[in-house]
């Protein structure tokens, strides 16, 4: 598939304008620049065969070009980060830009990373004893007002439908921002006894928030999700499941994104709206902000009482029960782009790319063509056969320079070539994405499928370590250990994430925030031994946390 | 997980009122029954084990009773089948009404069944070439009004979205209730050369239609379903493409959900508002009426031209492109249980079972427990790496009675009894969901795993032939061929389809409807050979018809 995309600049898209009459217009009003990616619809040159001994190394510095073909131009990660992401979601077709203000199109390529981390934690879940279920996603306004500082933190951003069938409604409905309201008034219903908890259930759903500052992935009206709504008959329950599920995620994080999250807990300023603690999984970006990539909320009581969620315990008495909400979104997505790409475009954990191996095959004459797509044929239907995600690009509308290119804008971790000297002698060459140029190619890997397929999944498992290395010395060179303002002040100014003792007050958090811009991301769950005294007020503090400039 | 299930009586559902303040008023308004299912949150007494012998026939005329429990009531199908749907969706915990009329918060047990549906057609579509994304559900108003007959025929049903951020917007924002518009927008910008063709995608996504008369999963003001969208250089690739994916529900309908639908076209006055043809699947349910299961549209170029979704073809002139879309909706599990269920409850086809198999384990004596448990989870465990879904009900807060009684109202299609003899003799009883009483059951199995794993395998697959041969005799019992409007008002006045020869006018068929309330389902793929004349006008036909009723 084939496309013009026209995601704009990261500026244009944090336009404080609501709705659009139609594309064209919103475009001329943010002075979009010109559609990028047009090489990937251009109706280029008929390509040349390229010999097999002309192996283009496609690493160029910051551009990726074609051969013969129009441009595609992806600007420098280390230019401008922000139009190097914009670029990236465009050229990769990951997605697209909506017709309303600050919405998103989810293009196939994207959608598959989110039904990979959908594939791996559906599982989790169930193992988890969670079921799936789904509640309306029309709110009845008087619900969102019953919490208050859920309403304070939520009203400013609802979408209200106001007109149903042609009349105006009698009372306005939100459009769900997040469901503890429906769900609780759900639960009050389903609830009775202590034998009816724990109530644990999960939905995959859209939500609906007015951001006026919005970026593809990382910020939209609309995303995708899942949450996790849990009822206990105690608090000490309701906490241990907060804290399963954040481990949930960071072991996502670890082990499928290859993203070294660090998992904490928020501070009270940065604590979910109706929550009483919120943990959290923080990344660090390949620019060095933070994103939080998932939550984890001890709701305590807050909930049950507003919507009298109560239950009979085992001494006949009614309580309140204590619950728990949890969520990752699409926003996933946009950190693990910003964790792993490089100048050439994107870079794929192998667990979480769509194509896990691309085989291009080449040839010159006529005569070898049949052979050589024999070859790929049987290579791709190996590697299909093993499980693998593989993508055979047989097409001759394109040289194999231009595929090698392209596929590694896409990110995908393996490319096989295969060309007639290759049929000879029963092998293939191999390449890896995350290590450019000839380092990370290897000639004549045999065909034989027992031996192609462990040499392959053995790179890719190679592939999935060395990225999540890489991420985790990339984290660690950039976390300062600060014992002082003027440090943390410091280490913010050059980029870098401060880590240092706090127990000064929401005050002192809030003027660092206006004078730096670095928020507290999280006290993290892995503290240093030892007494400290808190950076701000030298007073003794219990804790470490981390401050950083954030998305 | 136990609950109390409020869902009001049919005729509760079919009020004209839009929103409610809050549950206690929508019911006093509304003038429901007292709860459902207060059986089975009743903290009942203790229960006693039942002996090994006194194996419960939960079979009783029409009313699912527990022994020593509160009732649960469920009215006999045959008595009131609108008041049976909604007691089984109740008891069996499939649904419950949401806050805002007319939605519906879907239970896990129910919305496993749509997973069920999901796991199978996801795996269809992307073998038919299709890939999964996700576009915005905010469409422009004026996105709408641009298709004529789209606009004619959704403009009544919408949800509209004026207020965000707490502003007005300067253009209302249509929460969608099918996409073709805003995927129209986004294909003219992906579409440019007959390369880019066919473009085939699909959605799983919630739509909102503000419908009047509501009731759970048949008709919803959301519901969740699939969109697919495609986009072709032909007319004739574009029709191929319609009729492929009526071909993939109709497979669906018949193999995994073991209904009979019959496949055939809408008539033009029935046809998609914005279609040129519509090609259904209609469903006989177990009050003979009609469910229309799903549709495929093959859209022509209305769309295309409506927002200008051009392409060049081969000789570099400008094409409008040909489009089809196609849905299947939660509307679906309504359908499921409409056509297989009984007056004990649900009867689900194996392979859209949440749970295949229930085991129950009995015991009497203290000593017995053990062995009895240890032996029924061995055998679950046999059966769950079987690939099988299994239940071990190993509560010991309910008799053996009760369990039968509930488990059979789930519709779980087998249930294992094991008891302190079958341990001694190492052997399982078996009965079948759709057998009543001791002719559906079997003593004396072996629990030998591989002996165990093929009787039940064997068990499940004449289960879902038995269920879909039974609902085919059903269906063809209660078609009659007409050949003149008295036979075809006294067939419908019988409660039947009926099927005769038509060419007659739309103004005829709409007379139909109105002086008998059945409309065309469709023109069936099946026809008569011979010729025909019209049951209608006496003049030539090309084709039969079928009328009904219909939901």
């Amino acid at each position: 598939m084939v496309s013009s995309l026209r995601l704009p600049a990261l500026t244009s898209l944090i336009s404080p304008s609501f709705t659009r009459r139609s594309t064209v217009s919103l475009r001329r009003r943010l002075h979009l620049r010109p559609p990028l990616a047009a090489g990937f619809s251009a109706q280029s040159a008929a390509s040349s065969p390229t010999e097999t001994e002309d192996r283009v190394d496609s690493k160029k510095s910051g551009r990726v070009q074609d051969r013969g073909s129009t441009d595609r131009v992806i600007t420098p990660r280390s230019q401008d980060f922000n139009a190097w992401y914009i670029d990236v979601i465009a050229n990769a077709e990951l997605a697209d830009y909506g017709p309303v203000r600050g919405t998103m199109v989810i293009r196939p390529y994207g959608y598959a990373m989110w039904e990979a981390i959908q594939d791996y934690l559906n599982v989790k879940f169930k193992e988890t004893g969670h079921s799936n279920m789904y509640f309306p996603q029309f709110i009845p306004y008087s619900f969102i007002e019953k919490e208050a500082s859920h309403v304070e933190g939520f009203s400013p951003e609802l979408a209200l439908v106001t007109i149903g069938g042609g009349k105006e409604l009698e009372e306005k409905l939100v459009v769900r921002p997040t469901s503890e309201t429906i769900v609780n008034h759900m639960f009050t219903q389903w609830i009775h006894s202590y034998r009816d908890l724990p109530l644990m259930i999960n939905q995959w759903a859209n939500v609906t928030r007015w951001e006026m500052r919005t970026k593809p992935f990382v910020r939209t009206l609309e995303f995708l999700w899942q949450e996790g709504h849990t009822a206990h008959a105690t608090l000490e329950e309701a906490e241990k499941e907060a804290l399963q599920m954040i481990d949930v995620y960071t072991k996502f994080a670890y082990e499928q994104a290859a993203i070294p999250v660090i998992a904490g807990r928020k501070s009270k300023v940065e604590t979910f709206a109706g929550a009483d603690k919120t943990y959290t999984i923080e990344a660090m970006m390949g620019d060095r902000k933070a994103l939080q990539a998932g939550t984890s909320h001890n709701l305590g009581q807050n909930f049950s009482r507003a919507f009298g969620t109560q239950f009979t315990d085992e001494n006949g008495l009614r309580q309140h029960v204590w619950q728990t909400s949890w969520a990752i979104s699409t926003r996933f997505v946009g950190g693990i782009i910003m964790t792993h790409g490089d100048d050439a475009g994107l870079m794929l954990p192998p667990r979480i790319a769509p194509i896990q191996v691309v085989i291009v095959p080449i040839w010159k004459k006529v005569d070898e063509k049949t052979g050589v797509l024999d070859a790929a044929s049987s290579v791709a239907e190996t590697l299909k056969n093993a499980g693998l995600k593989v993508k055979l690009d047989d097409t001759d509308q394109r040289t194999p320079g231009w595929k090698f290119n392209f596929w590694e804008m896409k990110g995908v971790p393996l490319r096989i070539e295969i060309g007639p000297r290759d049929v000879s002698s029963g092998s293939v060459v191999i390449s890896r994405r995350d290590i450019p140029g000839k380092q990370g190619k290897v000639f004549g890997i045999s065909m034989e499928p027992s031996i192609l397929e462990a040499y392959v999944k053995d790179r890719l498992d190679e592939i999935q370590s060395s990225l999540l290395q890489r991420a985790i010395s990339f984290r660690d060179s950039n976390i300062v250990d600060v014992s002082s303002y003027e440090e943390l002040k410091e280490a913010i100014s050059l980029g870098k994430w401060a880590r240092g003792p706090w127990s000064a007050s929401d005050a002192d958090e809030l003027r660092i925030k206006e004078e730096t811009g670095a928020t507290i991301r999280c006290f993290p769950f892995e503290q240093p031994q030892g007494t400290k005294a808190c950076l701000m007020t030298g007073k003794p503090a219990d804790e470490v946390a981390i401050f950083a400039k954030s998305y």
